[in-house]
């Protein structure tokens, strides 16, 4: 396996191996924060394939450290378990055969006290393969190690995606969270911000770090355009819905308006009408739902639909992110311990919601940028082998960690997907 | 709800109140007794939709208390949960809407603290019920709690197959207990033995707890036939693999056929062949094939295939019936410990291993008896709606509960079913 | 391959050569004549897997005759095509493999004149065989013939069955033929006729040809019981229907109740609301529903809540046999030339019906009567291997010939199928 | 509906309705000429959910025309049949319903004379339409005409693949024509040509027809890249299978793999391993492989899989573009008929066989250009809606009319789909 080549040298991690194990040390107790408001019994559950319990997600955390770290460059080092290396793998052939994704619910065993245990198993032998490693070795490791804590900082977040979809599926409805922060805000009317064309550079180029899908940096030609200045609300969202949005073949791709007709979709994912109103499952537990929050558990058909019904568009995701990069890296992410979007608040000169709240449908296919070549090796299936019929999103979500986040960061996801925290910013070109 | 006809006057039950209370309470006892070497986690997986999870046991046992006791003779009554009704409503239209069988397993709530709170509430009601139902009531609850007893006797059975197909499906091959009772026994040579034909009566018809099924008892003409002395072994099995049963069209129905090419049978569930040895997975964690111990976790096709590669037949439901209602009701059954089949042992004047040991397939489709008629109400569902495309299966299993079985008693599966202990008893036209 | 074991010696094939070729030569004109009004297109469409488009049929019967007479019997015989054998296979492992049922619809070649010729060249071949063959063989041959007959008239009512249902799904509702019979019977009220039970003797054991299944003759015991004097009529089915019999549960066997709701099941097969009158579809076309006629195109889950509806049951085929017997074998069959049920008439001192117009539903899955043993070889696979999940039906259509039907005739559908000329006569026990 | 907006009035069907009328009868007479070889057999037959039966498509055609020009531009038309709207509406919403896509191929009736009627009877409406229509009616009339005319080429190319389908689906292996043009050419060593990066136009700007989604003409940023000289081999491609490309999952997509798995792939759609020489299927019938010939039939994910195992990568569709505008319109089209593709020949100076021969995967999903609008009405839904999970294919096919395709073509598939003729162009990065 070689090194991550889009690990960069001037990275905290790299600097000082005591700053390296700090890091690691804070994100993996994060993870276990995630997971204290779960019973045993929440531990286990898988409500569709696209989900993973959490003790799968806990595991294969713990996996990736012990997989791509410690049996590689740590000698005499033992494996916690033999079978671990089968049970945990998510998609890695490189590594080995996988144990079947849809039925990670099954897997009773190992327990939950057995996947802490390997977890402090793990954490030991990596503190000290941290401090020992001889210098030759540390560059190589801290690229991996910073691809661990990145890696790690995504399972949480979907960790919260299939959380929610667990406890939305189950008819008690229970909160994850009864003490979440919550908004008072409204949400004000859209205003449109102008964004010159021209050549412009995309794609990850500085210092710290990035997904190899985010580079190489390279140019592309953009034409005039003008982004909306807030993610659209469940209040906008309705009025397409009042309108007959999902009976309207016309507004819909092909792909698109067969799978309303199969899934029977009416709303969005989450909104149920009882009694004459409409109530959304959250994080928090069911609520009403709040118009000028931004509609959130949408799909690309659904913003793609949405958008046209508008006669507008979704922006390309070098549009996205030619606008985001001079921004501040702010917003609704994890931290702020709502778990969900919160409406806009007033106009601003700059548009709002771009990095936090809810990962942005762009109307950009997820391919490799050209020049891109995945890495050798098992952790080169990390994403490139994902670059077919899935769209990017850009800019995170309330359940991204702040610093997981950045312009250049390429998410992807299948167009018909749902669960995770995704929304809907309207683009137009200027002509 | 009308009272279940088949429940009779003589039960000790309705003898009196405290023996009714005492038997009540000991088979809820030994319904979490069975539980307890199950870790939290064990409580929630559903490997395939003829599973329960055994938290779904658990509290559906007590829904049927709580339902078709509770609920209607008791005034006043406060349900647990109102979501329960429906949670664990099992197949009982008339009750209401029923919870997705196939998504039991992703019920994380209620947690099993919370199911075994239930159990507590209904345990107590049902104990003030039973001691302050007016006279006038108590025969109709009598007959009710017969049948919840009984109900939950077959559950505990039911929970046993399902904790070793989730025990089975996980890589990890768990053991559900380690230290079960073994045995050291042999299998003898099969003898024969005759049975004269002739009118005969079959069903149950005499004191004592019966099923609705098992009735009314009612004449039948039989001819002379023979009955194998014993089960089928592992190794007599083993022949018919050898001789490439499981590839030879003419030996199968087609419907069987058909299922053997679709599922890749290739042995009995739970067979594996590693290293060049063959093993089975059992309640006692993995093992090696033991040649002697009978045959099971055969579907009815693989039954049906074996008699017709042997020249022979299974028995009929009467057959096996008139053969078995002289004997003692003594065997292999869960009081034993094995919680495995055992070898016969030397032969004997009587067939062996009538009793317990193995539920045996017939080649009686699952019909009713003449003049039979299902129960009015909710209870009706219990049997009488499961009479098409299963087949009867005779003589309690080394899970079943030795005072649920009697000769009368008729289980039945679908004939390409195989996850519980059934095994295979030969029989033959005496000419 | 050894002889049919119950092909009869004094059955008039055997009697006589010329004899025989002549009755092969007017059952196979018949085939043809079936099939003049279709037009070269509607002998290649298979709108379910039940359905096998008219071309194959045409083949397939051409095909019993070349594998299982000419091949082995004629010396120096050149099949007319090598493919033919795998193509027109319907279902004998033991003469090879068959090309896939659900795609017999995708065979544009060979064209209907190859399958002709296919036909021409085959009774050319049997012609001189049955005429030239040594007298020791003749026997054995003519056991062959005289079941290649049978098979041929038991297909000439598929293909019928199958035409209507091909027909029936597409949208132009093209009638098979628009000169068929009709009539302008009544159907009186039912009136019930007493049987006394006791100990009868059923199948086939006199003279004639008879299939293996309805062998051997032996005995069973009877209660005293009550049939319909007539078949149920689409006025007293919709009197089910408007009391809600689609929508209420407890009506209805689980697995029938199920197949309701995948279905969508809401009236028989071919019913059709439009404008608020029922319509329905037959082989002259659609017409609307005539209430005096037999309901036809029900499941055997249909006629069983039906049945239980109506506080009665289906027969049991022993009781159905037991009654039929002493009646002429005289009906509504595929010579009358409706092919349709037609109303009952008056009520007379025997039940009408009994014989022709539709198959009858009885109670009793299709298991092997006791001591039958299926024939050795391939012609061993005709009927044996089909005896699990499929249910008995008796005495025959307005799609049979009337030559091809007797008392002890043992046709089987599964419980859930449809398409074929299928009703409901009620019994009950007579206490 | 709106008239198509990219429709160009210099076109040859706008200059003279007379020349109008006869480009309109020479395309129609070519959809019969290519329907000359078959039975009436193989008109009904739909092999798979994509193909449709070479009959739906003569009467779609037609159905276009009297759907689009006659119904809203001919005052008092009458149409030839009412259901005919529903039956062969392919995929417009905005007409109405539509008959199932995958059950086209049970369409008996109407029959193959049918429609060659409803042929006839739209060509003479037409004729008199465009004869007298009013001169303001002439140009939206002209742009129609010319659409249907193009869309009938587009499904005169799929008939043949379709055909090809049904054909190589048959056991029989029947050919669609035994006097097809053969070539003697070899396959030169691949050279490669250096195309400048840039600011480039891309997308239709001049003269003549095409379809909506080739515009607008817009500007796009290229890097440096080089095309290779000819099309991949057989023989190239045989090397990638012996060398385990269809086993190695890490020359895949992740969803190429998946399918790779599924669908048991081990070499391109028609390839035969036989008696140790690969065979493959083709329109003049099953032939040996010729290692010089374009390989065809691959799919997306094995042109990517080829590409990244050859170290190399696909072109995107605006490099291939840039590339093949300059370059004349000549290649292997239908009209050469060898209806297969043949080997380049020797190395040129110019990419050889950038026009027809084989529709060439690019790494482009097919999206819309910056700018695009779908037309209004139900023309609209021609190509609009489709712009989701395809790639796009360039440079028109050996069965594709010359006159049909130009270098703005955007041909689209899904990139499992392997049965139109399709083939691997590699492309590099020039650094």
């Amino acid at each position: 396996m070689s090194v991550h080549p889009d690990v960069r040298a001037g990275d905290i991690v790299v600097a000082s191996r005591q700053a390296a194990l700090a890091r690691y040390r804070a994100v993996r107790l994060q993870s276990e924060a995630l997971c204290r408001p779960l019973t045993i019994e929440d531990y286990g559950v898988q409500s569709m394939a696209d989900v993973s319990p959490p003790k799968w997600h806990i595991a294969h955390m713990t996996w990736f450290f012990e997989t791509f770290l410690l049996k590689p460059e740590q000698p005499g080092y033992r494996p916690f378990h033999p079978a671990y290396e089968y049970l945990f793998n998510s998609y890695y052939n490189a590594v080995g055969p996988q144990y079947p994704r849809p039925e990670r619910g099954l897997l009773a065993r190992p327990t939950v006290a057995q996947v802490y245990a390997y977890r402090r198993h793990v954490d030991e032998a990596l503190a000290r393969l941290v401090e020992r490693a001889p210098a030759a070795v540390w560059p190589r490791l801290a690229a991996l190690l910073l691809l661990g804590i990145n890696h790690e900082q995504q399972h949480q977040e979907l960790l919260l995606y299939d959380v929610k979809h667990n406890f939305a599926h189950n008819p008690l409805k229970p909160a994850y969270r009864h003490d979440l922060a919550r908004s008072n805000a409204e949400a004000d009317g859209t205003g449109w911000h102008f964004f010159a064309g021209g050549v412009h550079a995309v794609g990850h180029g500085g210092e710290g770090f990035a997904f190899d899908n985010e580079g190489p940096r390279h140019e592309v030609l953009l034409g005039d355009f003008r982004l909306a200045g807030r993610l659209i609300t469940n209040g906008e969202f309705f009025a397409f819905i009042e309108d007959g949005g999902y009976a309207r073949p016309e507004l819909w791709l092909s792909d698109g308006w067969a799978t309303v007709q199969r899934e029977g979709w009416r709303a969005p994912l989450y909104w149920e009408a009882r009694e004459g109103a409409w109530r959304i499952m959250t994080l928090g537990g069911e609520r009403e739902l709040n118009w000028d929050e931004p509609v959130c558990h949408v799909s690309y058909y659904e913003a793609d639909a949405f958008a046209r019904w508008r006669g507008q568009r979704l922006p390309t995701e070098e549009e996205w992110e030619g606008a985001a990069e001079p921004l501040p890296r702010e917003g609704n992410f994890v931290e702020a311990d709502y778990l969900h979007p919160v409406p806009a608040g007033p106009g601003a000169r700059r548009p709002a919601q771009m990095f936090g709240d809810l990962w942005e449908w762009t109307r950009s296919p997820y391919v490799p940028y050209r020049g891109y070549r995945a890495p050798a090796g098992a952790v080169g299936e990390y994403n490139g082998k994902f670059m077919s019929n899935q769209m990017v999103l850009r800019g995170g979500s309330c359940a991204s960690p702040k610093d997981h986040i950045r312009a250049s960061y390429r998410n992807f996801f299948y167009p018909h997907q749902r669960w995770m925290f995704a929304g809907i910013r309207l683009a137009e070109d200027a002509p």
